[in-house]
């Protein structure tokens, strides 16, 4: 794929006509209106995505991209690369953070070597591996073109595959010591936040570090950016491929894949929100496929979010990545699924059905 | 029970070196250092609710309280008092909202009648009835105070119950046309918040009658409450029977219940939050057995909880009531404990374990 079929790529958008059915099954309900809030809006949009007004979300997938990031030779982390492998190692044996978490609970788990910085792959993770990790990008671009394009094609490809598996909804998770850093970057490169304003922690980073950390965001966008902000697609991809990692770029590939495959995707810390954005400015429309889940610690996840107009329901302050938040949202959704498809309707009841717009 | 055998109840506080334990519990896992943020917070506090490391949360209920209103007869509500006795009837089958969401989840759902206007209480539902709904407070005082405490009472013994049946969390609900009003009285007499910032549409309230309310809530804390905000024990119970309702009374029950037989109790929407509210301000202490839930559509929810210092992890602009919002904590908190419980620690790994506080 090129950079001008990539930009090319049409994205429809969800059904409209189902969306407004769905919001009609929601107010049949005997409940108040709108009482399920925010949750009602995703279970619309679901059924837009899906086109029909009972959507089939019961087979659910994450998927989560690992790579290493150049950038970690700065110092922009508590902890050094040879993390990104272990706790991988740890996602293939499913004990991992989220795969603890999620074990008892119907989902299934792919992880993937985007671009470890390892010879092998760790035994259950699927090797995509691009390259081993990203160039340094205060000193030269994150990735070649090509790279970049291959790594967005990688997160297309695993949601084809879920789309041939019958997979309803996607959650998307990450590991990849750094990501912050390059999330940040990138999210500040294309919205023009400021870097003291939404830098944030990551896994734990004193105060020294917080500022070493900035001041490489700043020498990243300054090396290839420069004052004008990338607007076009063309050059949001490009400050994707100086600034980003392989995890947020085959992330990106993931949201691209929801829009191309119609299959409703979780966003979930500040690195998949910072792919989300990648898919959206690359190709409009996008972010109609997208669902964010939590806004944790890292400012610049609401940041992003804000400029989506995607509103997270979960605000706990998580920090932990992995798609751990994401899949939070999977059992909640479960509860509201059971009530949009079952629950008691106002005719079959002597209540009487509230109004909408009372005067 | 007496006012003065109330407010003189002994409150414990919850065991700070389980708290202590339990985060040094969280730390030992291998994850960024509170990466589940506000749920490892929820988790350390149910440890020191239940004096033990690894609190035992397995077995859940949710106590749902429905009662009438004699405000109602001033046009507060878009609906008729009839719908409280349907929807609790729906309740006794299992169909009304909350019970077809959970109807998949194992959780059991205590419905009581407290005080419904009705000869009779419908089927699958306990009978507690106190009275036939409270009075109209801009006439006279909702609740006589023997009403008023037997409702309390009747709250903390559900809890009581729940207890002897070896239940380690529960989630409060009700159901009561008319009860956003009385929570909104009650919460601007005792927090001096302005009926004009914080009362919301309820069940769909149009302007013309939101402007009803408004009016109606001024007239009752007029009436009951004057200029001063009532501030001891005695006067917050004084403002809670003049203003509030039955169901309130009898949540507030819930959450006394909650610290006396040392059992987390999760708060729900804005009946919920003023339930909460009450039992804080007459018995201080309480607060440290609840958890919040959500933050919904009705902002005096948020005024509350901030109030009580309880941050809401679901932010999703719900107004359903009957422990909807409360429910949904409980799949996460699933994920959550069993990543609390069975999550690989950072020793049998070959990952460098995180610090705290670097500089």
């Amino acid at each position: 794929m090129t950079i001008d079929e990539l930009i090319s790529l049409p994205i429809k958008k969800p059904d409209r006509d189902t969306l407004m059915l769905s919001k009609k099954k929601w107010d049949a309900l005997a409940k108040p209106i709108d009482g399920l809030g925010d949750f009602e809006d995703i279970v619309c949009r679901i059924a837009a995505i899906q086109e029909r007004v009972c959507p089939d979300i019961a087979k659910k997938a994450l998927i989560i991209m690992c790579a290493d990031n150049g950038v970690v030779n700065e110092g922009v982390s508590q902890t050094g690369k040879k993390a990104t492998y272990e706790v991988a190692q740890l996602m293939g044996d499913g004990k991992s953070s989220v795969g603890v978490m999620t074990g008892k609970y119907p989902l299934d788990v792919f992880v993937y070597d985007i671009g470890i910085d390892s010879e092998d792959t760790p035994e259950g993770v699927t090797a995509k591996k691009i390259r081993r990790g990203t160039a340094d990008f205060i000193r030269e671009p994150a990735m070649s073109v090509e790279d970049c394009l291959d790594a967005i094609c990688a997160g297309m490809d695993a949601v084809k595959e879920c789309w041939d598996n019958g997979y309803g909804i996607i959650a998307t998770g990450e590991m990849g010591i750094g990501n912050t850093t390059t999330s940040t970057a990138f999210l500040c490169a294309v919205t023009g936040a400021l870097p003291e304003a939404v830098t944030g922690r990551g896994a734990g980073l004193g105060n020294e570090g917080l500022r070493r950390k900035i001041d490489v965001i700043k020498q990243g966008i300054a090396l290839h950016i420069g004052q004008k902000k990338p607007s076009s697609p063309g050059e949001v991809f490009e400050a994707l491929r100086c600034l980003g990692g392989l995890d947020i770029a085959a992330l990106a590939g993931v949201f691209i894949g929801g829009a191309i495959y119609k299959i409703p995707i979780v966003s979930d810390g500040l690195i998949c929100a910072a792919a989300a954005l990648a898919a959206e400015k690359i190709l409009p429309g996008c972010r109609e496929y997208m669902i964010a889940s939590h806004s944790g610690k890292e400012k610049g996840t609401a940041v992003i979010l804000k400029e989506l107009s995607l509103k997270p329901v979960i605000n706990a302050d998580m920090a932990l990545g992995e798609g751990t938040g994401a899949v939070l949202l999977f059992p909640m959704l479960d509860m509201v699924m059971e009530l949009y498809n079952s629950g008691t309707v106002f005719k079959d009841t002597s209540i009487k059905q509230y109004e909408r717009d009372l005067k």
